[in-house]
C-alpha cells in the first residue's frame, strides 16, 4: 500500500501543520505507513514552532493523485482541502470545525470534537492508544493550541485544551506562559507583508447560503499598524475576490492582546454582515469587542444569517 | 434547556433502536438529560430484544421541533432522518456509516468508525467514560451488533464487533450464539407481511449521483417464500417509486443461513446495477453470492458506478 498522506487545509496554520505531524507519528507508532505533508506554505508563526522545536516542515504537496489515501486533520471542507481529494482515498478526518458536507463513498474513521484545537484531539489518542509522544511531537502539538485558542483567550477554547497544553509543556520541556507569547508574538511580526498577502493570510474558503465567501484572519499584537493601510487592504481584497470568484471577502484583523477584531470587509451583500453581526455594515470594516474565533464568533453567525436572507 | 433527543434512522433497525436507548442511557450517566426516540416503526426483531430485556421502546417522533436538540446515531444523512432535522439543534452523530453531506453552523461531536455496528461504539465509549452498563443496555447494544452483523457473518464485522458482543453477553447473561440465532429468526419471520410491508423493510434513500433510490433489505432463513412473490413484489416496488419519487427501488432479499442475497429492482437507470456488479441487469433481480450488507457490498458500489456513468 502507499503511504498514508496526513494533511491540514490550504493556507496552513499551526494547528494544520503540527496536528499533521502528530497524528501522522501517532498513526507510524500504530503500525501505519503515514506521512505529513501540507498543502500550503508555512507561516512565520508555525515556523518559529518548528525552528523551536527543530522539527523540518512537512513536505509541500498542492495536489493529490488519484487513489492516494489521504486523512485530513484540522478541516473537513473539500473546498479547504489539497487539490485533488475527490479523487484521492479519503480514509479518515481528525477535526474541530463545523461539518462541512463531505461525502463518502465508504465508512471512515471520523472524529470531531468542539473543542478549541485539533492538536487537543491528537494528544488525546496518544494518551488513549499508549503511544509515547516524543519531545518534539509535544511542542509541536503544544504550539498549535497555543496558536489556535489565542493562549487560551479564544471562547473556543475548552478546559480540555488547557489541560492538554499544560501535559504537553511538561513533556516538551517549556514554559506554557513564555513559549507561549514568543511564538505568538513571531506569528504577529508582519514584516514585510503586502497587503495582498495580509487579505490572503490564514484565509479559507467558505459558502454562505448561495454566496461564496472568503474569510482570511491575521493575528497582531496592535491592529494600528495594519489599519493604517485600510484603503489598500480592501483594494488588495477586491482584487482577490475577482480573480477568485468571490462574492465577498472578509479580514479579521485580531488584536491578541486586547482580545477584539476589526473585520475588514469587501463584496456584496453587505446585509450579510449587518444581519450576521446586528451592526451597520454600510462601510469597509466593524468593530468586534471580544471576537476571537472565526469558527464560532464569525462563521456561524454568517451561516444563521445566510439562511435567513 | 430541552431534553436532548437521541435517535436513530427512519424505518429504524435494531441498531437504531438499541443504539438510541444506549447513548441516552450513556449521556445521562454522564449527567445529560437525554432521552432516546424512534424516528418510525419498531420491527419484529427488535421487538423480540425490547421483549427478552424487558425494555420499552422509545417513544414515537416521527418530526422534530424547530431549535430540539438532537444527537443521531446510526446515520448521517439527511433524507434518512427524522422530519425536521434541519430546523433542530444537531448536536451530535455516531454513526458506523458512509460520511452522508451534513453541513453545520458550529462544531459538534462527532464519532464516526468504520465497525460494524454502532452499538460496539457506543459499548466501548460506555468503557472510555467509565459509565456502568445495565444488564438491559448490554443485552440491547448486543442484540444490535447480532443484527447488524448477522451474527458476525456481515463482510463488516470486525474484531472489535466479535469483543464488544462477548464482552456484552456476558453482562446480559445470555448465551451470545442461542440468544443471537433466536433473534434473527424472529426478525426473518414474514409473518403476513404484505408485498408493500416487504419492499420497504429495512429501507434507506440514497441519492446516487443524480439519481433518488431507495435500498431495502430483508434478511430471511430462505428465499424461497419470499421469490415466488417476486411479481408482486416488483409491482409494490414500483408503486413506491411513483408515489415517493424514486429513479430506482432494490430490495435485497438476503439469505442468512446461506450468506447470499437475491437482490431485486425495479426503475431505471438498470445500467447503473450492471456496472456497480459487473452482471447482466435486463431481468428484475440478480444472485449476489457472499453479500450481506448494504453498507460495503452495495452502496459503495452504485455511488461508484454512479460517479462512472
Amino acid at each position: 500500500m502507499s503511504k498514508v498522506f496526513v494533511t491540514g487545509h490550504k493556507n496552513p496554520d499551526t494547528d494544520s501543520i503540527c496536528s499533521a505531524l502528530g497524528y501522522a507519528a501517532l498513526k507510524r507508532g500504530l503500525g501505519v505507513d503515514a506521512v505529513a505533508i501540507r498543502a500550503g506554505e508555512v507561516n512565520k508563526e508555525t515556523q518559529y514552532a518548528l525552528d523551536y522545536f527543530k522539527v523540518e516542515a512537512p513536505e509541500l504537496v498542492q495536489s493529490v493523485e488519484e487513489k492516494q489515501p489521504i486523512i485530513l486533520v484540522d478541516h473537513n471542507e473539500e473546498g479547504q482541502a489539497v487539490d485533488g481529494l475527490a479523487a484521492a482515498d479519503l480514509q479518515g478526518i481528525i477535526d474541530h470545525h463545523r461539518l462541512g458536507g463531505i461525502n463518502t463513498a465508504n465508512p471512515i474513521f471520523v472524529h470531531i470534537e468542539p473543542v478549541g484545537c485539533t492538536a487537543t484531539i491528537v494528544a488525546k489518542m496518544f494518551d488513549r492508544w499508549q503511544v509515547e509522544l516524543t519531545k518534539e511531537i509535544a511542542g509541536l502539538l503544544l504550539s498549535a493550541i497555543v496558536s489556535d485558542t489565542v493562549l487560551f483567550k479564544s471562547p473556543t477554547c475548552t478546559q480540555q485544551d488547557k489541560d492538554a497544553a499544560e501535559k504537553l509543556a511538561g513533556i516538551a520541556g517549556v514554559d506554557l506562559k513564555e513559549y507561549g507569547m514568543a511564538m505568538l508574538k513571531a506569528g504577529a511580526d508582519l514584516g514585510d507583508l503586502t497587503p495582498a498577502q495580509i487579505a490572503k493570510t490564514d484565509s479559507k474558503p467558505f459558502s454562505f447560503g448561495s454566496y461564496k465567501a472568503i474569510v482570511s484572519q491575521i493575528s497582531v499584537m496592535d491592529t494600528a499598524d495594519i489599519l493604517a493601510k485600510k484603503a489598500e487592504l480592501t483594494a488588495a481584497m477586491n482584487e482577490l475576490c475577482k480573480a477568485e470568484g468571490y462574492d465577498l471577502a472578509l479580514l479579521m484583523v485580531t488584536d491578541i492582546m486586547e482580545e477584539s477584531t476589526e473585520l475588514v470587509f469587501v463584496g456584496e451583500p453587505k446585509q450579510l454582515i449587518a444581519d450576521a453581526f446586528g451592526k451597520d455594515a454600510s462601510g469597509d470594516s466593524i468593530y468586534l469587542p471580544g471576537v476571537m474565533s472565526r469558527k464560532k464568533q464569525i462563521v456561524p453567525q454568517l451561516t444563521e444569517a445566510a439562511a435567513k436572507l
